[in-house]
């Protein structure tokens, strides 16, 4: 989701911002909500009975992929096998990608993507695997050279990633490298190829020319020592974590913005709906992104601790929810990107995937416009192949209930009582040191937000 | 395909242009020949077998789509109730497109796309049915209205559609309206934005803001009434011919271009391939595109002589050839659009389709470039959703053999015996009155392409 905060502002109130109750209602829709002739609504009541039986969501491809060598002897024979390789050195981005792959957030993608998957991901966003199934995988998951490290490559069939500091990351075998057009990647991923597009600054525009793909396997598992490789767990130790909680029903919560009490409501009334559907104990996964951002977001040390403080406050049960962060990069590629918040959260278990307004959407750059339609996100995201499995819950919308002093779902009979406050101006209140409304979010939280603007104000001084 | 003239000239003979004939021969490759893993070659075995034995292929959906209303009262009633709804005037585009619906190319859409339908076209370039498998669906089949046609149409349910004289053409009922963003749509669609687009300049940079859905039904046949609607043939009647003369193979060629004798050749070894496979009656469905082509394409009139001379000079045998005008417009959309190039023959029958280099392809506008990649086409096409039960059939390269004065498949032994003819090149020899080396065209088609100039030139001067 873009953040609660965001979708709030963006909501104008003169044409009705909220989707019908009937139609948007949390309990599971059809799996298809926007079928070509009609919906098969037996099919799904059938699917949900079933799974409320049923342990963990089965992970895409059936096997949870992890690209990370044995512990012992086996990382040594690949270090001393790297010594020999070309040697790429992997951005930021590229690393965070590696880390993804490597745990199987991703599966069945065993790697950087080769040719067929890449255009797969850019036609269809979906791959098919072997058994004529789809899986969904939407974004392109890719590693870019230049002209110069696919001279060095040759004919050479292996070549070692290396970090910042010249350190062995992993190794790509088997290794397919193809043409990299800029332009057609970004067309069809972000459906725009205006200026700005912070991933495209970020990973694109200055990349090389070519994309390798390849089989990945990491020396060791990634680690980034910020103090916070605690909260990374693999898809792994969640579903590890969900079964030791005796979860029957996980529902996440991909976020990048502070939590704000709008954000809590809508996950404790999930849990309560799905008690309600007749699931004993559904488990939160409160998943905060922790790649790359754009830089008016703010950073993930800051975030995490705003959620702890959430936690601490009591606004969120720490008995059922477990906090973890999600290793991918942002790309703000709305509709297409919020496939690939979901299905990666199917691979740790989540069977249940909140969706928002405008999904990963941002404002057009330098346009004071949505660069998506706000409702195209969570269209697309029910429609999608491959996510047939996975329960999509779009959210009702909450604001800032100026009668009862508190974040509630807005009630379209008395729109003037509720009062929208987007992620701009949330920065804005905490930058200025004004208090938001009472309510909107628990005061620990709130001081965090403060002192990272301090902060950045301190930076900017000294500078 | 863009045309067997085109990809000739731009494939350069220092790197090797064509696929290495193990891989790209035309025997029936394994459905997934661009699988994750492996792939099903017993699966293809099995189905292959399956095939031979059967009648056609069926459409998609399971039942050919046909949305002209019953001849008789029926359409006196349509006539009557149409008065008094609101009318939308139709672009030659637009007819066209109305056109392709009502004959069900486009099975099993029943109309213009609503929005649950452009959106699984742009992003999955395929439409999910209730039965959860897919029909593929690459390009929007869309209608644009402006505000002031939204207004007009207000709250009503139904619309009129009328041609340039006023004239009912079909009924647009239960409407659904939504936004047009149009860069959206040409990023997702085309892969780029760049200025100078055919079909954008034609049919969406001055359309509306506005994309109007519903189901379609024509008051009567369409008719252009240019002396070609006898070429005309719906699926329909397709399927009738193909049934008469006990096809039990049907291999389809999409052109938009004269044919000359590489392409003959191409089409009559495809036949004899499928004779050595076992199929009796393989029929060739010689399909040239009707509907919008860009400015210096040979016009479909000129093109229908020059085809028509090719069979009478015996160059394709009229007994195993159907030759029948595709209605739909062009894209030039490259791998998106040769998708909708193949699915829409599945609805009139044919089992195999034959795909060559760059198929629906151009040139990069203002550049001199590709605008696509020409391997993505078949590529993508042998990867689509919706199209696994259609036989994709990559085409060798075939070029001008100097030695054996003819042409024929290239052979990479001897680059230097042959002689790329490209489209460009071909129409400048016609233009100028040049004869073409012998053997490249038939000499009564070759001479309608000299008189199809030689009116240009009439024309200009007059002008």
């Amino acid at each position: 989701m873009a953040s609660m905060a965001t979708f709030l502002a963006k909501t104008p109130i003169s044409t009705p911002p909220f989707p019908s109750p009937l139609k948007y209602d949390i309990s599971p829709r059809p799996l298809l909500p926007f079928p070509l002739l009609a919906a098969p609504r037996q099919a799904a009541r059938t699917l949900r009975s079933r799974r409320i039986a049923c342990g963990l969501i089965e992970p895409d491809g059936g096997r949870l992929v992890d690209l990370v060598a044995p512990a012992g002897p086996a990382r040594d024979v690949r270090r001393r096998e790297a010594a020999a390789l070309p040697k790429l050195r992997l951005s930021r981005v590229d690393l965070e990608w590696v880390h993804v792959l490597s745990e199987g957030w991703a599966s069945p993608l065993r790697g950087f993507m080769r040719e067929a998957e890449f255009l797969q991901a850019l036609h269809f966003n979906s791959l098919r695997l072997p058994d004529g199934s789809f899986v969904n995988m939407s974004v392109p998951i890719v590693l870019a050279i230049d002209d110069t490290q696919k001279k060095a490559i040759g004919n050479q069939r292996k070549v070692a990633l290396v970090d910042a500091n010249n350190k062995l990351v992993a190794i790509l075998s088997d290794i397919e490298i193809y043409k990299h057009n800029k332009e057609e990647r970004i067309a069809r991923t972000w459906g725009t190829t205006a200026e700005g597009l912070p991933y495209v600054k970020e990973a694109i525009e200055n990349a090389g020319n070519w994309l390798i793909g390849g089989d990945l396997e990491v020396t060791e598992p990634i680690k980034y020592n910020d103090g916070l490789d605690g909260y990374r767990l693999s898809p792994a130790q969640l579903r590890e974590e969900f079964s030791r909680r005796n979860a029957d029903a996980v529902f996440a919560f991909q976020l990048r913005n502070p939590v704000h009490n709008g954000h809590a409501l809508l996950m404790t009334d999930t849990r309560r709906r799905l008690l309600e559907m007749g699931y004993k104990n559904p488990i939160l996964l409160l998943h905060p992104l922790g790649g790359f951002t754009k830089a008016d977001d703010v950073p993930l040390g800051w975030r995490m601790k705003q959620h702890e403080k959430v936690l601490e406050d009591g606004v969120l049960d720490p008995e059922t929810t477990v906090i973890a962060i999600f290793p991918s990069p942002m790309h703000y590629a709305g509709p297409t990107e919020v496939q690939w918040h979901a299905k990666s959260r199917i691979n740790a278990g989540a069977n249940f995937y909140i969706v928002g307004r405008d999904p990963a959407g941002m404002k057009y750059p330098k346009q004071d416009k949505d660069l998506y339609d706000p409702d195209h996100g969570k269209k697309v995201l029910s429609m999608a192949p491959g996510l047939e499995k996975l329960n999509i819950l779009p959210f009702k919308v909450a604001a800032y209930d100026i009668k009862k002093q508190k974040m509630d779902f807005f009630d379209p009979s008395r729109p003037q009582d509720f009062l929208f406050i987007s992620g701009t101006k949330m920065r804005s209140l905490a930058q200025n040191r004004l208090d938001p409304p009472d309510g909107f979010m628990c005061p620990g939280g709130w001081n965090v937000l403060v002192e990272y603007y301090e902060t950045l104000l301190l930076e900017a001084v000294s500078n």
